[in-house]
């Protein structure tokens, strides 16, 4: 019997209590964005935590959710691997779309249903019950772990730079396992090396101090027109960003990166269905849509409002203007430094009028798939599922893996125990049993490989 | 004893009557947006029209609300005035900001305060004022009258062409007085040659069947971007609209007119107090100011909407984006023709997908200040007023004055019982008693001028 087979046995036998495990904590909710049940939430994974023979207390600092943070120091180990999660959820709103109530933890068909059971509560239950494998073994796992669970992960990780800088020797590993990852729909495990950073702006241009009459428009200039006009100069019309000096960091892609790319596997048609669009932007396709999505900087228009939005044909010049744009962020591109040219780009293009509310800033973070840490995920991805490992040069999403990648240099993997059809952030978010236990599996053994390795 | 001194003697007399009358009509509700009290309002106004000695009937097309005529028919007079009016109001809410009852027509301090009692009932008793003056002294008032009470104004007069052509012969007359006009801050009777015309539309475009996560923004096109840069297509720089052809048919000021435009009182730092604004567009003032108020036309974004506009960073790749979108025209723009020049443009520019929903048209009119009424009035407001009256070339607003100044070929100049405090669409809305019994008689005065002028 292999250490692997063990491991599996283990997961296998002990597989009712997990899921009761994470039944507990669906159960209490934890809306960050509603500030509801958070300190109790913490406080059970404190307790759920412990059951399972971590050594775990709540980090503090003022005015931010308590950090969930656990060790297990094994003696005579050299490695350490440290566990990124979060144990916050989204609002479980509109609730009557919901088939089970959001915070029953209903198993049902082989899924647990529930707000929080993928995002992120399955996935911190995958990597407690990864460790307990070990744990219930009697023996020394192969090396020690670090348990970093925020609760801040659903607004942005606000505090989370702080924490870190505040326990910057607890945050300390050789490497680390994101929040999230797990299987494509042909069932194939992605390993993730990076994701994007952001800069997360509001627009605001003011004109006259009221609403006015809409024939005044002949004299007084509409803040409407302004943020339109302003917003047009942000990019050509090949989508390239236009703002001066916005790219200059850009880090070029290694050969390496190049080559996991032009492999890296994409369902164009199959996307393309999924979306209800005809093409992508510049017709894009193969190797070049793929660079585009997942290492090149975007600006998004996420909401644009001004003046009347009613029905019928009412004449108004209105007095303000908004918008909330985000900017993906590729390495080495720097959020703050990116504001100001932002801000220089409106005051040298005639729109010093239009203001501009800086709300979030991250850095992108990506490191390569020579990192001990990538190749122990892969090479455990193919032992749980039995097919090649996909690496994937980068998220095109965001998320705070800057800080353990880059600040901390604690090098940092995307695996777990998603699929496809979880239904993160939406009604009717679900952890399938099935997926559970098999990327509890590929935690379990990408522990064993990246603890062997040398 | 004079014509003048007689008119202004029985005009005194009946005040109180004409008051009371007003205070029924502003009673009986008639918001033609909520389809309230309409035809109880047409009814009423017919009712009160005939205790007048006016012949009233209402005529009706199919899917319209009734327009209330009525005649008096002069025999021996060779001339006929018609009065266009409008006997429903803009909707009273906030209702809460009201200090009387919308529609309690409270007479206090000099005022009937109401909804409507200024826009547009106070005017239509001041119209039937004047005539009774006439009819009250026994003999043949010294021209003919026509009454055209629409019930759809404030709803953008949608079927009045529609009863223009069923009823054109009713609707003839030799000249005609506009809807409202009045006195400015200084108390100087204004008399208004015209008023612009108008398109209005609302753009649509539409991306990704749903919202999408923003981190799609690389690869898949944003409608709101699409929206932003067909609209800031529309006008360049210098705030001259560059859609292609758009500007073709102006017709040119007259020396007079520039004349008139010239010496047009507009005092611009109370108007840019008013409206807390430290500039004009272009930092126009002056002549160039006046003129692009009054004589050019216009293109203004009355709203926008897209994606996300809640608090917080939402990222969002949102599936539509829409816009309201005003033009304001003049003569001898055709409002049908543009809207096919604006989506000529918007195919000739890459913007195809943008699709233009028609909401709203009406060409612009524009008399000649030579015109026998346009001179009638302006004498009769200085009789009325004790000073010159100002000639003005053009309202900055719209009307549906082009159906009878320039299709059915009865000039109109619009003057009045209004006063610039009496808060039009407003909450408090009122009709002040002086200027009520003023512009009744300089509407009775201008009877005079135009009957007797050659």
């Amino acid at each position: 019997m292999t250490e692997y087979d063990s491991l599996e046995e283990r997961i296998q036998k002990r597989k009712e209590y997990y899921i009761t495990q994470l039944q507990r904590l669906v159960r209490q909710p934890s809306v960050s964005a509603k500030n509801e049940g958070i300190r109790d939430c913490a406080l059970l994974l404190k307790e759920i935590m412990e059951e399972h023979g971590i050594t775990t207390r709540l980090l503090e600092i003022p005015n931010a959710n308590p950090v969930v943070y656990g060790e297990v120091r094994v003696r005579g180990s050299s490695k350490t691997l440290l566990f990124y999660n979060h144990y916050d959820v989204q609002p479980a709103e509109p609730v009557e779309l919901w088939r089970y109530p959001p915070f029953s933890a209903t198993l049902i068909d082989g899924r647990i249903y529930g707000r929080g059971a993928a995002d992120d509560k399955g996935e911190i239950l995958s990597r407690l019950a990864a460790v307990d494998a070990y744990l219930a073994s009697g023996k020394d796992p192969p090396c020690s772990f670090k348990f970093v669970i925020e609760g801040e992960e659903e607004i942005g990780s606000i505090n989370l730079p702080r924490y870190a800088e505040k326990y910057r020797d607890l945050f300390q590993a050789d490497s680390g396992i994101w929040e999230f990852g797990g299987i494509d729909n042909r069932g194939r495990p992605i390993v993730s090396l990076g994701m994007k950073g952001i800069l997360y702006v509001e627009l605001l241009a003011k004109g006259p101090a009221r609403d006015l009459h809409s024939s005044l428009s002949a004299i007084v200039e509409n803040p409407a027109w302004r943020l339109v006009r302003a917003i047009s100069s942000f990019k050509d019309h090949k989508d390239n960003i236009s703002i001066k000096g916005w790219n200059d960091r850009i880090r070029k892609l290694t050969e390496d990166e190049k080559r996991l790319l032009d492999t890296f596997p994409y369902d164009e048609e199959e996307v393309k269905k999924s979306y209800g669009i005809a093409s992508f932007i510049n017709d894009l396709s193969g190797y070049a849509l793929k660079e585009k999505l997942y290492t090149q900087p975007t600006c998004n228009i996420c909401g644009i409002w001004s003046g009347y939005q009613g029905p019928g044909s009412k004449t108004v010049l209105p007095s303000e203007a908004h918008a909330k744009l985000d900017f993906r962020l590729v390495p080495d591109q720097d959020p703050e430094e990116l504001s100001l040219l932002l801000r220089k780009h409106l005051d040298e293009n005639g729109f010093s009028d239009v203001q501009i509310v800086y709300k979030e800033g991250e850095p992108a973070a990506r490191i390569s798939h020579k990192e001990r840490i990538a190749i122990a995920a892969a090479k455990a991805g193919k032992k749980a599922y039995g097919v090649e490992s996909i690496l994937s040069v980068s998220s095109a999403g965001t998320g705070p893996m800057y800080i353990f990648s880059k600040e901390l240099a604690v090098p940092c993997v995307g695996i777990g125990t998603g699929h496809p059809d979880d239904a993160q952030h939406s009604p009717n978010e679900s952890k399938r049993i099935d997926t559970f236990v098999n990327g509890t599996k590929w935690v379990a053994y990408t522990i064993q490989e990246f603890a062997s390795s040398s």
